[in-house]
């Protein structure tokens, strides 16, 4: 098969971009997008700054710059991963496009066609389709309440040859809202050195943490250089800038810069700078904290609603940060189909069925993703109940 | 060997980024990249544009949106492209991060390893960077003041297995500064449906025409849908908003738009609206019209002052548009070692030695691609008479 033919593939992910299209709709209720609340947007100060970026004196914030970021924003960005316990400096950056981008940069450094990607099952679906074109194959381990299953790791990690990383979601999993636990954070890190794998950490929601303690991140353990860390200010500024970042050993970040150099030259450069502003001028540390009671409260409200309409044989996740919970329905109900012929059409509800967040093929069909985040709340309690009713139909 | 040593190859570019590094310093006088006049930015414009999208009531501007990008922009660039001859409707148009994600996706979409890319000699640096993580063979074309020669091409298509793509920079050449002619487009795009190839038509300085007809776009002369057609605003506009765009069948957009979102899921969603805002309110035309005498003047000074200073036996060649300005010396001067051992040290000036725009290796090393965009007129007489003097002294 050709190149051409092989990725034509990924178009069957495009049932999933079909069904987010009708979020923009104002009758839809949407629960699937993992949108940050817009009301939660610092606009009032990012129109200040944009006020005073915008003059002719600064046009270098309209111009070309280098391919890892300015170094303003690498340099506040190394300031808080560093009080986050990973000690670094602008050099150890790169501003990427949104996290996506930095799993894409790193599946495209590491992985040959064939090789094996360790993913959590169920896993984040967008890295799978960041992954997807270099063709790897994947092998998923359980996540419990505790994460991602270290024994069965170290059984598949002893068991599989070509195993380039480990993909994992340490805080607040997509799509489950479930954490890794401290010990298995370090055994995770000592399994990274015992089979030589190297390990992808993804925290965009790490700083969205309603309740229970703050762990370490999975870099802030590693000695040997294995562990690729990769966030995002999406969640906690603006998801419109699309400006995340990478934190690797300089031997790996300068190939990741070349790479990203091909890819797009480099990032937006208003937006970097009006980040850094932001980040200079404003307390994000502060603008974080008047978030999280609000996220906390829509959790809330939603598996409050959940307990209160959905029939029994129905669980979900309780996520002590993050924006999803992950619902798991009887065996007896296929997610897609039910949203499709009746969620849809009868309530102008949408989730995410959660068979695309598995590697295997076919997958389970009886789960599904839901965001609190984004939707008012009385629209919220509208959508669950009337959600609920349906599946006390659909499930008689 | 893995795909990480392999990709480490890569890393032998970073010559070129470290002296493009030097561009920063203010002491340094560089033709080296390919900037525009950051003078010509419509700063004012962009100013009122922002200060009307950053309210509370326009939050949409900053979340997330659609991989393909804002209908809005995609509106103005098919409106755009439809008026330049290339009929075509908003759902026809990617938005990319600049034009080097276009060439990016492209090569992402239909390369396997070992594929055959054809392009011109010399052709686009940027470009070969963003083909060289997919591992194909380079054949080049010559390419004389008409452009790529279209029999020396055919003969190339004759013989040689793989090819996918023919990739070209048909309007003021990066980095030679030619173009392509209005028969040999037609005969390039007969060439691809008899030998059933595609076309990869980058645009960037397209718009940039300071004398001589305005020739149709290659994609304008398609009846197959073998050209992909590849712009950007980083010329016309401004290069920190990282906005372009791609033109290609719908069957192809979809598996662009679907790579697009597994790369970095979407462009920055401010930057589009601020761009569509921009070409809804004001008028780009006139903004571009006035934007050609301060160009064509830069042009014919570099050029006088290179005539007048630079010694018997060098030749460059006289753009009709674009940026740059394409400079033989004679065979012995090395002119990677003649900047690096005179005149950055000696008159602080940078250039882009030619050898990494030719895919063979090695590559002639006597040729340099040299920008008239970015300098102000003083420093540009200044610069380019004391690299005169120091190639005569070089030459002597």
């Amino acid at each position: 098969m050709t190149a051409f033919a092989r990725r034509a593939r990924l178009v069957q992910q495009s049932a999933i971009r079909e069904f987010l299209a009708l979020a923009g709709d104002p009758a839809i209720t949407s629960f699937a997008g993992g949108y940050p609340d817009p009301t939660l947007f610092p606009v009032d100060e990012l129109h200040k700054i944009f006020d005073e970026l915008l003059t002719p004196a600064n046009a270098a914030a309209l111009q070309y710059t280098a391919s890892d970021g300015i170094p303003l924003l690498r340099e506040q960005v190394a300031a808080r991963l560093t009080r986050d316990g990973m000690p670094c400096t602008p050099d150890d950056i790169l501003i990427t496009q949104g996290g996506q981008q930095g799993l894409e940069l790193t599946a495209k450094l590491f992985l040959d066609d064939g090789d094996v990607v360790i993913t959590e099952r169920p896993t984040f679906l967008g890295a799978l389709i960041a992954f997807n074109p270099y063709e790897p194959q994947y092998v998923s381990v359980p996540l419990d309440e505790h994460g991602l299953d270290v024994e069965a790791l170290e059984e598949v990690l002893r068991t599989t040859r070509r195993v380039k990383f480990v993909y994992t979601v340490p805080d607040y999993q997509n799509p489950t809202g479930r954490s890794l636990s401290l010990e298995r954070r370090r055994r995770l890190v000592e399994l990274a050195e015992e089979f030589d794998v190297m390990v992808l950490e993804d925290t965009p929601y790490r700083e969205l943490r309603y309740e229970g303690e703050r762990l370490p991140a999975i870099k802030s353990l590693d000695r040997t250089g294995r562990v690729i860390h990769v966030g995002s200010f999406s969640k906690i500024l603006v998801p419109g800038f699309r400006l995340g970042w990478v934190l690797a050993t300089p031997e790996i970040r300068e190939k990741l810069v070349l790479l990203k150099l091909g890819a797009d030259t480099q990032n937006g450069t208003l937006n970097m700078h009006a980040a850094a502003a932001y980040l200079a001028g404003f307390d994000i540390e502060e603008h974080i904290r008047a978030m999280l009671p609000v996220y906390r409260h829509k959790r809330d409200l939603m598996l409050a609603t959940m307990a209160e309409h959905f029939p029994e044989g129905i669980t979900w996740t309780h996520a002590q940060g993050g924006l999803f919970t992950w619902v798991t329905f009887p065996e007896s109900l296929d997610a897609a189909a039910f949203q499709r012929d009746v969620l849809i059409p009868r309530a102008g509800v949408i989730i995410v069925p959660g068979a695309p967040f598995f590697t295997e093929d076919p997958a389970p069909a009886h789960h599904a993703r839901m965001s609190f985040s984004g939707v008012p709340d009385d629209r919220l309690v509208a959508g669950i109940t009337a959600m609920g009713a349906l599946l006390r139909e659909a499930l008689r």
